[in-house]
């Protein structure tokens, strides 16, 4: 617990890309030294029961603020840390909230997808047909970003490439052999643009 | 395709509680007439090349706008309807906002689970701790519920009701041995408020 009295407490791990993306939000907000972090381990077969009084479906990031109100998951934190901060994260209205807000399931559907693939590959005996689904929805969301890549570029910056950014930032971490950046080079060109940001520089991807 | 010419198309199956999530939102706001279905399968294993041209993630409820805009998933869809019709399923500002956020999460995240248990459940070989720690989660969120449900019969009625509703449907339908009532009056009762709404009703939990 790394917390002080009147900050909020998020359920933490280096390890989760959704947990990365409310503290890039954080940072970008200027609130990251406002969130204590408590090292939160969850696991599919494991129960934890910190994490459970909390939040009963047992999902990390849960933010707990200082009189005691829970949320989750993790875009309605970083929606309630962009209105605590008046950031630009998540536009008002209009089409810029729509497609912020699509990007930004796009993102959070491509990394839950990933995390699922990675169980399904560990298992004893992995299903054929479940694992060429995912070779194959993750070929569609990487070339659909590819298409969307210039336009990320010039859209400002919202939840929608924080959480896009966080997806192929754990395609690195977790499927570095499937080489993503090949033959998507304006996809990779945001890439690198948005791992310069300091926000993002100062949430690396990280092991234990 | 019952659409008509500029009208919306919703990515739709009957069986989807995402879908009817989306849909019980639709009569809320009277903008059912408004929305043409496209009976959309899909599944773990065969691709479909329709919904990924429109989702890439490959996931129903897909919205796509007569300005060929698309909208996905089920939350952002929901908002953007309400927006559109000018609703109160999602408060504008306030504690009012991230409790009915916090309640939506609770609700799309306890399906998404009960989809991954039924999955498991399915599996040649299924994981016993896996199916060991699906049970845990859902009696912890249950138990949450039961301690919720008073309040959710004050509050208004709002996305998260509607999230938190077409789980409890679901569980109906997939997971009926559960006896998810037994020793929960005041969220079977709730539920049996949500059950009677004319937009609920419009809606049936059913099998192909």
């Amino acid at each position: 617990m790394s917390g002080q009295p009147g900050q909020m407490r998020l359920h933490w791990s280096p390890r989760s890309p959704f947990v990365r993306k409310v503290m890039i939000a954080a940072h970008e907000l200027g609130l990251a030294d406002r969130i204590g972090t408590v090292r939160t381990r969850v696991s599919m077969t494991e129960p934890n029961d910190e994490i459970l009084a909390d939040n009963p479906i047992g999902k990390i990031p849960t933010l707990v603020l200082a009189d005691g109100t829970v949320l989750y998951d993790s875009g309605v934190i970083c929606e309630y840390l962009d209105a605590l901060a008046g950031g630009t994260l998540f536009p008002r209205e209009g089409p810029a909230r729509w497609t912020a807000l699509r990007r930004h399931a796009l993102g959070t559907g491509f990394l839950d997808m990933l995390i699922l693939w990675r169980y399904e590959r560990a298992r004893a005996a992995p299903h054929p047909g479940v694992l060429e689904g995912f070779e194959g929805k993750a070929a569609a969301t990487l070339a659909a970003l590819e298409t969307e890549a210039p336009a990320l570029g010039h859209d400002g910056f919202t939840i929608g490439h924080v959480a896009l950014g966080c997806a192929l930032g754990y395609l690195d971490f977790r499927f570095a052999e499937l080489g993503w950046r090949d033959g998507r080079p304006a996809l990779a060109a945001w890439a690198e643009g948005f791992a310069a940001r300091p926000s993002v520089r100062a949430v690396p991807v990280m092991d234990d």
